[in-house]
């Protein structure tokens, strides 16, 4: 055995995040040796207070500490319109672009027939439930262009259609890219979402 | 504030891990959160007790959970043979090559004036006293062989030159290096060191 055993078992406990392999998982763990107890102390109840307080917003089903998440309560946001994104931290993105004052909606994936998940599995219901009470004007698709990513678009603003405005986000040439770099789909999709200047 | 309080507390968190950055923070918080409580659970106490049960062995100085650490209580390595390295990790990169059977000392850092580490701050006294002890018959000196670790060597060579035989590991060209890419010195220590076939 190279490790003492606590050290071996943090390691191995490490190594079980994403991208944290045996060489990181070390690294992290002798680092964590070198802390004081007090900050190693910090780490491990944010670890247990995030995991027990933190979930999902009743009426967005976003990551949340409260019943109802802060986007949810801010008086200030447009209640009119609402980003329907699979996950959230897509909902985290579009945050800090700062330039979407609307709701959002968390679906929770995407429709995967291959991995079981249909449209049950999904926070689909209660997004019909919500646009119908609360009226809404538009709600925004905001869904990666996948196959299961178009396949939930399509499904999801076929149920929409009737009861509200459907829009979906842009899709192109991403800024800073170069044009004779993209892939032709990426292009396609540039040429046909063209707008006059 | 784009995240709820307990996780952008947990993010802020891991962003004191090395290596780790937000995005890297953020990616490895929503994933914490995605695992079961249990799991949460085993790692943050593997956190805490790692840090309360690791301590330095009383006699090499290398990570321990017990007084005396597991290499020091083996009988069946050579008592005989010391291999001086500056860090606990260098201890655990050579007992990974399976190849040395001989005990440890680990100085706890190399000698730099810049830094206000002289010898007094590192466990070069115990190392004589232990030598002397044990009439040590080797003590290899395996330290990195940048200019602090040079005076490093060079000064407890020094000392230990007139107790006991002092070796110290070969520098040359790694294995599955380039010798074209080799730098100077590299290939200035490989030639200098070169061996009879």
């Amino acid at each position: 055995m190279v490790y003492t055993r606590p050290l071996a078992r943090l390691i191995e406990q490490l190594q079980r995040l994403p991208g944290v392999g045996p060489k990181t998982a070390q690294r992290l763990a002798l680092h964590i040796l070198k802390r004081s107890e007090d900050e190693v102390q910090a780490l491990a109840q944010a670890l247990i207070e995030a995991k027990k307080q933190v979930g999902l917003c009743q009426e967005c089903f976003h990551l949340s500490a409260e019943p109802i998440c802060e986007i949810c309560r801010n008086q200030n946001r447009d209640r009119t319109t609402i980003c329907v994104v699979a996950d959230s931290r897509d909902v985290i993105a579009l945050e800090k672009t700062r330039e979407y004052k609307g709701k959002y909606h968390v679906l929770g994936g995407v429709i995967s027939p291959m991995d079981g998940i249909g449209p049950e599995q999904l926070n689909v219901s209660p997004l019909l439930r919500r646009v119908d009470r609360e009226k809404t004007k538009e709600v925004i698709l905001a869904i990666t262009p996948s196959i299961e990513g178009e396949t939930t678009t399509l499904y999801i603003g076929g149920l929409l259609k009737p009861l509200t405005k459907v829009t979906r986000i842009a899709f192109g040439l991403p800024v800073g890219g170069e044009l004779e770099y993209a892939d032709e789909v990426t292009l396609a999709r540039a040429l046909e979402g063209r707008r006059e200047i």
